[in-house]
């Protein structure tokens, strides 16, 4: 199977976003998505950006049945644990399913990887549906811990009206 | 009750060291304690600092018993969710046992909040155990939402030995 896996560049950022909702798609929250190429592109690749992503492409001859030659991704940034220092965190690996099973979600993986040790990381995180069995077999297979079941951490958010909600009760 | 919330110094590190430790000794979890304040420092005193880091500081006429005038920390960072755009993430909240009850840890939030809307992130998302009731009880009360119990969203580590083993096996 000939891919290549390489760090995302402008002319991307179509595919990229269509494969975001189509994954969201497959989690049922593609509502939840208000993400657009546009935005994508000036968070992603203006000075401040603060995170990046790895994509997988196929040869011309080789597209997705959509047509795409990107057929994964996963988007990675630097988070600090105040126990272990600096970490990778991982928000979402993605491989279109007439793509899966030739190692290339392995492949994203070993190079995420690469990027964590070369930012002095020894820690890759990173969150997944538990009732993706399959990610969760992947994932167990190189390596992952599931901390929810095995200590018990839950994933919290505060969103839109609630943040804004307490930032004006800010103490001045 | 007299306090001040700040972004820290590097003058507070041994007190937030000893804080960290003080929850991780909470947690059950002090021999996964790497960091010390000369690395905390470096990390976050650096020219590429990628977190910040919020104090409570009370009068010095009211240290807490172990003679320390910063009670409580938040450490928070960039992240980015390929959904949402820009969001905070929060890496501990912390007030020592006979400051609580007092709204420091609101105030703490309130000002991470306010952090979170000053750089453009629409969510605030953090990880909590879930025995630790009174902790979920108070976040609940500021809007969180726990995204393990209500989406099944679980937290993955994959640590040292792991990460370097899938390194190695990057394509070049």
């Amino acid at each position: 199977m000939s891919y290549i896996i390489r760090p995302w560049v402008t002319r991307d950022l179509k595919d990229i976003m269509h494969l975001i909702r189509e994954s969201a798609a497959f989690h049922k929250a593609l509502d939840q998505v208000t993400t657009t190429p546009e935005i994508l592109r000036d968070d992603g690749f203006g000075k401040e950006a603060t995170f990046g992503c790895l994509v997988a492409e196929v040869p011309p001859e080789r597209t997705s049945k959509n047509g795409h030659t990107i057929v994964g991704y996963q988007f990675h940034y630097l988070s600090y644990c105040t126990w272990d220092g600096p970490i990778l965190f991982g928000e979402d690996l993605y491989v279109v399913p007439e793509f899966r099973g030739k190692g290339i979600g392995t492949s994203l993986m070993n190079k995420v990887a690469k990027i964590a040790l070369e930012k002095g990381c020894s820690q890759f995180r990173f969150i997944s549906a538990q009732w993706n069995q399959p990610a969760m077999d992947f994932f167990t297979r190189l390596g992952a811990v599931n901390v929810t079941t095995q200590d018990h951490w839950h994933l919290c958010h505060i969103d839109g009206e609630h943040v804004r909600k307490l930032a004006e009760q800010s103490r001045k």
